[in-house]
């Protein structure tokens, strides 16, 4: 069978996809997604994570975490695999039908260009961030060239942006993966 | 085995990656990925393609297509397709690397935010373009807030951008997908 971005989730990610979780706020599902990309970073992945929750409840639909050079795709970042686990769960592209519960993405970071779209073009109501896009700079990624209101463009959007989440904890995972000399996998120039 | 954007490729688009093709001049490989959006929409999906091409030699690494609503993901743009695909089949996250040839995506439309940033760091040296983003949103697409300059920011970034390639047939197959009725599937808001 022929699929594009068909690698395995490690054990740590498919576990977390089987589990019953329900986490009321936005500190504990942002806890869960930090602790995530730990364990990512421990199993040889970028030291990014996201999950998708439901909003009002706290159910957890899919958890996702940066994979990009364990799975050799370069859009393999946290967000796009958490997206695409809960639109799978879901059976459809689009999270933000009439019918069902509206969904938050909780991101260990604030998104990138790519994954800024990702978002847009997912359905998702609410996005829930830790470090910000200076940190994620400050350790060597890229985020491309985002809008400067990018939380603008997303709010104008029907996307409700809610940053700083238990963001010393989100930088000190990023200066720990720095420190450690993990890889930054930017495309080369 | 758990795997994020498993989904099976149209037949006409497993062919494609399992043929040899070699197409030496822009014109030709917009041609082909034209072909390929045509056979696209005959197969239920949306009306883009695109595909990855040695620059130099114009051998075809990889032939992707948008099969967002028939995938049930947001995610699953022709390009990020056809850059996975190559990806997988180059074995490596980074198309750009120093010792293999420079990497060309050729793609029916200019892309949305989502894949001007997925074509930012799958490492492609050159992009070439059918349609325009203007061409894409009059049939009711949307291409999210690309910064204006969005030409300049891939060439600052190393990425050659070719615009307007048989731009009047990229144009024809998205005003017949329109006048058919095909879905225009942006996330509900």
């Amino acid at each position: 069978m022929e699929t594009p971005l068909n690698f395995e989730l490690p054990e740590f990610l498919a576990r977390a996809n089987s589990q019953t979780v329900i986490l009321p706020n936005a500190q504990d599902r942002m806890r869960f997604v930090l602790d995530l990309a730990r364990e990512n970073v421990a199993a040889g992945g970028g030291p990014f994570a996201a999950a998708v929750f439901e909003h009002d409840s706290g159910r957890l639909l899919a958890a996702g975490a940066n994979r990009v050079v364990a799975s050799g795709y370069s859009c393999a970042h946290a967000e796009v695999v958490a997206l695409s686990l809960a639109q799978r769960r879901l059976g459809h592209y689009d999270l933000g039908q009439p019918d069902s519960p509206a969904c938050e993405l909780v991101s260990s970071a604030e998104p990138c260009l790519m994954c800024m779209g990702a978002v847009l073009w997912s359905g998702v109501r609410y996005l829930v961030c830790g470090a910000r896009g200076e940190d994620v700079t400050a350790v060597g990624f890229d985020e491309g060239p985002k809008p400067q209101d990018w939380v603008g463009e997303l709010r104008r959007r029907g996307i409700e942006v809610r940053s700083d989440v238990l963001r010393d904890q989100a930088c000190e995972l990023l200066r720990a993966y720095q420190a450690a000399g993990g890889p930054i996998y930017n495309a080369s120039r």
